[in-house]
């Protein structure tokens, strides 16, 4: 038997297997057939694609024959937030964000601020209400920080935008039983009725463009796959209700610095997590914490070389940091041979995030006068 | 044992024992002690209240403490449009109307347009949602021919209202379990997730005031007593969240023409419900074939007498068409006696009801120009 692992979009735990998940969730991997397809009109691929860290998918095939006959797509991605932005929420984004420039496409965000709350009441531990809301107005900001085109993305907080999203949640709820909801997210009879009701909430923005312009436009969602729960529910629902199941691409986790399957604030270590807001002596002081596949002593390590699956530093390049595949590979060549040892390894990480975090804080300012654009409330 | 019947707020079937339910719902008869009370703040009282067809409360002595300290309360009551509106549905706004006059109160109404909505899905024979909503608007003005103040009335719709609503209703949902839902509404896990969050729409204008203004204000609601489960729920939660827990008035149901409990249009029989655009003629008609507790013979009758309590004749005298004490007795008094015939007795009545009905329309027509002041939406 596999080693135990779980994926939720509550909680992940152990060492996630992807592939034994594609089976689980009935979902696709990404082949090559149809990354030359989206190649076709991307002209590249996303270093997300070529790492197989974005892997698997629902229906690409289909949301590209649409396209190809002229049927343009929208972009739904999102976040429920719990805390402060770290470098593993950005992924979905700056996927999102490549997709929009290279199609064109209108991209709906959604930052459910009651999801969290729901859930935390439930585990006995939430803050109240506003406090997500707080952080779902810093996270919109964080967001917009990725490079989306302002007239062509919109960004909504549960809360401010009911009068749009709950009238539709309403119609999908009335076809999803506690039954389902209780298979699918493992829900027993002391989950509150917020959390139950809270996926039909999730699955409106896959279809609000089909009914903001009347007629069926075809919606793909780049999604973290704890995620896919919510739309293995939704889409069979969305069809019935006379709109097109969206299509799904799914990305792998960003590991902690630990080694966690994935970065999250709410692990046991604190230095497992990189925040947007960590300031740069933070940040080296975490990466010289981060777990490597080096051996124990830097004489063993020139002798028999690392492993970079578990070299945190090499998954870091390899995940945001190195975005050159040739470059890549020689870092990960590097840490196999043990010509390159944990100090250096780490300190070299460590400029890379800065600098990368000291840019995406720069666009942010910049970003900050022109929030409102991407804003929609009702 | 007593005679089965039961009282949800989506049935009411066989003969409703109302001293049970009190008990059932552990709500109080209103007492002379408390009548008096109220009267010396009404000058005379309602004759709703006179009759026992108001006749149970949750917290009127802690709602009268409080106006007479000085702590102004609000009236919210409300409608789940399911199909056209008949006599029986006025009777919660006749009352509150009543009281808005006395106290001067602000009186809050909802229209969840989506409850039935919900509750038919499960049941497999919805409309489309939009069909509820227009039954909500023809409902809105129903509403406001009543009598309303409109500079102290606002009447909404759920899915209309849903930025302010659920918000409010994601703080009561993440208190309620679907344990609590199960054992009070009787649902099963093959509910719709829906259905079972809406209860928590319901509670929110119990406290929306004490949200609006930032300080506690007391409410109190009048409404049918099918609807007090929701508040068995809610009340102990909205205390949670730090506000007065609302103060109810119960009412008995009007009921049918041919002696069910509840007026209502499901019923098999359709001469059972006089809805308020019935032509005379079908009001007439109907009566005709109402149920009287008549002997089976005039000869029997005139010798006997018959029961005012199975009259339903006797019975609509009394709930809605004979406002004056003395001339009500007179007319049970008739009845008793058998001094008075199926025919006449009928007939009269047909005459009183139709000349409410013209009445109401023509208010109806008055106040339609003026229906925009009522409405409240997002």
């Amino acid at each position: 038997m596999a080693e135990e692992f779980e994926v939720t979009p509550w909680n992940v735990e152990g060492k996630v297997d992807y592939g034994v998940l594609e089976k689980q969730f009935g979902i696709k991997e990404l082949n090559k057939e149809l990354l030359e397809r989206l190649k076709k009109h991307t002209g590249d691929l996303h270093p997300f694609i070529r790492r197989k860290i974005v892997f698997a998918h629902r229906e690409l095939g289909w949301l590209l024959d649409e396209y190809e006959k002229g049927n343009r797509f929208y972009l739904y991605t999102g976040l429920a937030p719990s805390g402060e932005m770290h470098l593993g929420h950005l992924l979905p984004f700056m996927f999102t964000q490549w997709l929009q420039e290279k199609f064109g496409a209108e991209v709906y965000i959604q930052l459910p601020d009651e999801e969290k709350f729901l859930f935390h009441t439930y585990k006995g531990d939430a803050k109240p209400l506003e406090e997500y809301h707080k952080l779902a107005e810093k996270a919109a900001l964080n967001i917009a920080a990725v490079g989306f085109d302002p007239k062509k993305t919109r960004i909504f907080m549960d809360t401010d935008y009911a009068k749009t999203l709950y009238k539709q949640a309403v119609r999908v709820s009335s076809r999803i039983t506690f039954s389902v909801v209780k298979d699918a997210f493992g829900m027993d009879n002391s989950a509150n009725i917020g959390w139950i009701f809270y996926t039909s909430m999730q699955a409106v923005p896959a279809f609000l463009k089909s009914v903001e312009v009347g007629h069926n436009v075809p919606c793909l969602i780049p999604l973290g796959i704890d995620q896919d729960v919510h739309f293995r529910v939704a889409r069979d629902v969305i069809g019935k209700l006379g709109y097109y199941k969206p299509a799904i691409l799914h990305n792998k986790f960003l590991p902690g610095l630990g080694g966690d399957a994935k970065m999250s604030q709410s692990a046991d270590n604190p230095l497992n997590v990189i925040f947007l807001d960590d300031s740069p002596e933070v940040v080296t002081k975490k990466i010289n914490h981060a777990l490597t596949g080096q051996q124990s002593t830097a004489e063993l390590q020139k002798k028999h070389g690392g492993d970079p699956d578990k070299c945190m530093v090499c998954q870091y390049y390899k995940f945001l940091f190195e975005p050159d595949d040739t470059k890549l590979e020689k870092i990960l060549e590097a840490e196999r041979r043990g010509t390159v040892l944990a100090g250096e390894h780490k300190a070299d990480l460590a400029k890379r995030v800065n600098r990368f975090l000291e840019d995406f804080r720069k666009k942010r300012e910049l970003v900050g006068p022109k929030l409102s654009q991407f804003i929609k409330a009702d």
